[in-house]
């Protein structure tokens, strides 16, 4: 996640560059080939652009509203998980007089569910290693879904402890709630990841807004002129720049700028939990040229 | 629902080739009227289309605002039937230590509700026959509605399973409510299912687009001339496609390539419930041509 | 509701002729007038005629909108007093260990409430008379809202049977918590009932579609001679078919084709509840020339 | 809330005259000093009009929408508020086996909260006075918040009651849950009414509807000529309608005939609550000329 | 918060007035530059103008819904700190027999929470300082997430009153579920302060409305002459101030005249909290110059 806003726009320049350049070369070519070479046929009715862009701005504006939408949730469902995981601490800390392993598995839990939605096996990372009690280590190393396993884990302790502790039962089951809370949030996240955008709406947009690109400039080279590409690139690049705007937010966990910082939210759970056990954890994971990962 | 790009576009290709077709051939028979049998009052004022056209991109949008909410809201109840199957697992592990008939229970209410979804008897299924406790299966056979005969039958077993273990009536109370929470899902997936979107919203895009797609080639001919074709195929195309896509959505639970597709998330529970328990489960149902059924 | 695409097509066709008809003769009029009679100040500028109409588009957008989410949000509401009433059958037949009478007594209110929403006594009804143990029907002659007197008494027999079977306080107030649903799902019908849609955006768009119908042909018939009550015939007769549909959509609770099943809903909850006692029910409500009441 | 269409067009007819009749005016001027005076220079380009009116659509389109979704989703929390009374009614006949007088001051937190949100002591009205026990009406004599009082005196009475009666912690539990969603909903219609809607939505709108009232006729006066101000009128008096409209809904809690029927809603679950211990209340409070207050 | 309309509105002027002046510079330069130096390539189409017009309006629309959603959003999840403090203190008196420390200690969090939104050290604020426990002060000295300490600590507190006191356990966690909804609370606002509006919706508006100041002037000086300078800056302005409207909405924790009146929350939350224990508290802070703070 971009943070800073001049890094933001100085990135947003860099990949707009190359688009812009060969958009600029095509409609130089138009006007040359309209101004010097005669070519009248080059100019040709804004009636087809006109039509084809307002149907482009309906799907992009849907498009782009989805995908904001999709990219929105899943940070909701994500705070959800924080939010959850300190509750949890919390009841750890009064409910159950504390008891640091169910914290430890805890604060391994947001991690591994970070890693999971990249598709990784939550194992090989030095962050759950550390923190993940080992017997979770064992039981999960062979399952699908390790945060889900995790999970099931953690109710088979918190029960053990309840019962061993002789909490009420009421009590316990409002633990309980928070761990269902998680699962729902977990499954929440693993729904956006599963389920892409739909397909017409994910390459429509491209396509057309490749189209308008080519034409744009057959519209206009003739009350314009030399000045042509200075517009027509202007206004294409505008459609190309949406297009890329909903692209980047439609997969909220892939590794790119525009993705979720799932690594600094998760290690923001951990220091979050060790603080109440009055344990150390790692530093937070500051942002890298202004970019959160 | 379709999972790969590249194959979700190639589809979209064939599946519009032939109406691209159809609408060509109008607009080209159009141009030769205009232009070579000299029929002049081919020629008509773009204003009706222009003001057709706004009411139907009003329309269309709201349609398939609509359509894809519904399609969404679908696959966000789905999620609640993984999140709470998922959550009864755990319960069943920890509170009532162990029950694997329970869990083998829920994975057949996943199947049913699938089952159930698309008009069809669960009992005639390899899935359900195979993993839902034979008690509950003779429980269900003359029911009409299944999948929510199977949610008795486990609140049945659950209570059943409290009094023998002596279980905390608040912890007992708290799996209850997970039950709740599916009939909940269960409800909302059949409301979808039962209320069609309104006939008004359904039928007149379509009868629109076929009304513009006649008109446009006329509102055309003279600005355009020869190259008529290419513009009002193209726009009138994309108010077809528009059409489609709305279509496409507005029924998620029919076996199309646009519909949601429970068989794989059916089997995804069963793989989750089943690693709980240290069972082996059918394998995951991959993707066939990039589309999950 | 309209559940046959095909009939509710025929429904629209039907319903749309006489405007349809009178809108036509009036554009008639106009052209006859302006070609024969050579009335030459007939023809007017498009400007008012655009500038109302962006405007019209506006309120439309909203109202229809509006209406279309009352209606939904109805169903919704009815959905969820559909899944309550499931849920309260399973905690009948597992924690309180099977009671006919407030089974009968939950049916009952499904039926009373969708009289209730339509203003009538659920004791004159056939089907609340049947079901509805007497010593509730008793208790709520004389009521002002009788759906609420049910749940009351509900309340109250549920709290007698816990009492005397001695179920645990939890299990107890979880059922009553579906209680509470249900009277939240019932107070969110009522609201939509008794909160028309703000006069504004019921009368105004009908005022506005009628200005816009009459000028259209003065805006076209320079342009479009003695085509023009095709042209305006078509686009006045959609603003009007927009009205209609937000005006059919926004009172759910009326006894038109557009609105909620009702009927066909309270007794696909009867047959739900009375399936878990093995009772046998009344059939389904069929649809009616493809509309369900 | 008005609630009579008829009364409701009549009413907005009414109110529309004056600046109807100003516009009118306004426009006549324009048109004398063009086509009598002729003052050439007041034909004006159609462009800023147009660009200005389709900024200004946008801003109201914004905030028509916002004000709307303010006044339904204040609506929405008094249904809440009506719900919860309602189940808190129940809960009190069966849970605590019936204390009228926890029903009276249930029926008083209804009022006051109503008297609350319109800056009004509630002691000072009859309607609280009657029905809330005297002991609350002193506790709360010197607070800011009254109704919050009530709400804390309930869940102090209910505790007292619980203890005495030896009722199960969990079935108090679930009592206070309804006084906590009671809260909720309170400080909901508080939000609302502490935070208007932002300045720059509710005045820039006004502003603009005015300087495009002024400038239209300008841009009409060449192409209309002598009807004019029929074009100029009706266009710019939609406009003041629209931002009237915004203007009517944005405060729900005011005492004009656009807000909210507090009074007749306070009085409705007053009915309700005493309906169930059998106890005569006052009668429904009638609509005026089609208003309800 | 601005509270006073015609502040609001002398606000606006005032910041409007010097790019408001810049623009009718510029544009006097282009007419003067056109009529006068007779420079005919000043005129230009307006058609690039229009396109980017539509597209930044596509733009505008989309972020300034969204900065509004984020704005609204922030100050729902404070109203919900409110009722939950509330309800908390509610529950002291009732549930816990009065417990003044937890009051005191959970108007400090309310407090803390709005210095902590501001990236502030709670304990260097006089209003901490003065109402929290110092047994809490010494506990968070040093944590980084200073309102998640107290809470923790508020949880342990209740925790160790309850079993002191005997109180149940479905009581006790009656409280601790209005804790977990409150750390939900917090969560969301934190969410919504890390996670900025997407940098591709923040920095393109800005930059296309002052590439849409530059050019519209160009674009009419042909058509409007010398009262250029007032339709072009009149309506390079509104784009100005749409883009400046979102940019107010989009940080909802700064210190500006936009943001929320946290530090009035607060107070108002202490006031609540202190007149149920009959503790005479500050006084609400007024609002300065029609701005609360």
């Amino acid at each position: 996640m971009i943070v800073n806003p001049k890094r933001g726009l100085l990135f947003l320049i860099q990949t707009s560059f190359k688009p812009l350049l060969i958009l600029f070369i095509w409609d130089m070519l138009v006007v040359i080939g309209y101004k010097i070479f005669n070519l009248h046929w080059f100019d040709q009715s804004a009636l087809p652009t006109a039509l084809i862009g307002s149907v482009l701005v309906l799907f992009m504006n849907f498009r782009n509203n989805t995908a904001y939408n999709r990219w929105w949730e899943a940070r909701i469902h994500w705070g959800s998980v924080t939010n959850n995981c300190r509750s949890f601490a919390r009841q750890c800390m009064s409910i159950l007089d504390s008891k640091p392993e169910l914290i430890y598995a805890m604060a391994g839990y947001a991690y591994s569910l970070s890693y999971h939605l990249r598709n990784k096996n939550s194992l090989t990372s030095y962050n759950v290693k550390k923190i993940l009690p080992h017997s979770i280590q064992t039981y999960i190393k062979n399952q699908r879904n390790q945060p889900n396993g995790i999970l099931v884990q953690i109710g088979y302790m918190v029960t053990q402890e309840s019962r061993q502790k002789n909490i009420d039962g009421a009590l316990h089951s409002q633990i309980d709630r928070i761990l269902s809370d998680l699962a729902n949030a977990q499954g929440a996240l693993e729904r956006i990841k599963n389920t892409p955008l739909s397909i017409q709406f994910s390459t429509l947009p491209r396509l057309l807004s490749e189209v308008i690109c080519i034409i744009l400039p057959f519209s206009m080279v003739d009350t314009l002129g030399w000045i042509t590409p200075l517009g027509s690139a202007l206004v294409g690049f505008l459609f190309l720049a949406l297009d890329r705007i909903g692209n980047d937010l439609q997969d909220p966990f892939d590794e790119s700028p525009h993705s979720l910082p799932m690594l600094t939210m998760s290690r923001s759970i951990e220091i979050d939990l060790l603080e109440q056990i009055n344990q150390s954890s790692q530093r937070p994971i500051p942002s890298i040229n202004g970019i959160q990962w």
